[in-house]
């Protein structure tokens, strides 16, 4: 038996960061697929709580939520690069733009994805602004959040770039723009190029498919 | 100027948490009440994103969010208690419970406060038990979750239950009662009973207050 297992499934990005923190951290790990709409035994018995991916399994003990599997990650395996900053004020305004990026962002894409125009337009846009100014703040002129290296943060918003440019396809028009967020759109091709990132970012294409024919099935199971 | 403020109003169970957290870690901090209903200048400048209390200022620098803030007291300064566990996969679990109040339980709560009943009932009794089986995993015969002290899971859990108690008062029914969860039951008065939180726990009956001053308000300013 392997000694780290990850269970999840491609398109989703909350694997993606447990992934992208595995190979930071050059962890060798058995990657388990789930079956599109369906869920394993072991998924099943590994989170009863949330029965969600992604599950992270080390030496037989099971970790969920992708954040807490990222801290996870981090502490358990000490070697560089260290993915949260090591001050602790900087640990702490990290944690408090990734909870800004999954609390509100996030939520307020599906939102968009869903169809939702208007007000929801002005708010991602404002909250994308937002993260310009942050990222400007901390990454200090390097290529990332957390400097010279992907981080914490970098993770956390970076494996939500494929879902993202799907936003920006259904809305007509591009959230992350050089014009409008130079700092970030220039972040954005870095992180999608890192030799972390390169090989397991789904293509944009492919979430596309995905998410129409989960629109179908979702009309489907309306009617 | 003090070097540690924190800002906060006193029914906020978000604010408790700081509050706990810096008692117990013996931080001598100026505590600057908000006026119920309203912002001040400095919070508005100090968490210009959210605008919501708790903000602890540490040396002019703000943070914001009762959970980082926690963790940044806890990595801030070293001196015993550590309020997380010293082990990885502890830690992670502390972690994963923390969230799991957060996101599914307290909105649970919120929902039942607010007249929300059958359904809700159940799944409220349903999380109440899990947490009594994570509580007798966790706290391994010990009187916290985090051993012999007070941790962050504790804190994260305990700075609510003056609300807990409004909200089994409305219900008419106990949901941490000796007879169905006897380990959270126990816990739950060594919590309030604990000298970090003792003076600053606010009575049932003044929550009691607030909450329906609340509701007359809301339904005045639906019509």
């Amino acid at each position: 038996m392997a000694e780290v297992k990850l269970l999840g499934k491609w398109p989703c990005p909350y694997v993606l960061r447990a992934r992208v923190a595995l190979q930071l951290k050059k962890v060798e790990y058995e990657y388990l697929e789930e079956e599109l709409g369906g869920k394993s035994e072991l998924l099943l018995k590994s989170n009863p709580v949330h029965k969600k991916i992604p599950v992270l399994i080390h030496r037989g003990r099971p970790l969920c939520e992708s954040l807490i599997i990222v801290q996870y990650i981090d502490e358990a395996w000490l070697a560089a690069p260290g993915l949260l900053p090591a001050s602790t004020h900087d640990r702490a305004f990290h944690r408090f733009w990734a909870a800004y990026f999954d609390d509100k962002l996030s939520p307020l894409l599906t939102r968009l994805r869903n169809g939702e125009r208007g007000r929801a337009n002005e708010e991602a846009a404002e909250g994308v602004k937002l993260l310009e100014e942050a990222f400007v703040r901390l990454s200090e002129g390097k290529g990332f959040f957390g400097g010279d290296e992907i981080g914490y943060l970098d993770i956390t918003i970076g494996c939500h770039l494929g879902w993202i440019r799907v936003t920006e396809r259904l809305m007509g028009f591009k959230l992350i723009e050089e014009a409008k967020v130079p700092a970030l759109a220039g972040w954005a091709e870095r992180f999608c190029a890192h030799e972390a990132v390169q090989g397991i970012m789904p293509e944009t294409e492919k979430l596309m498919e995905i998410f129409q024919l989960a629109q179908i099935h979702m009309k489907r199971s309306k009617r």
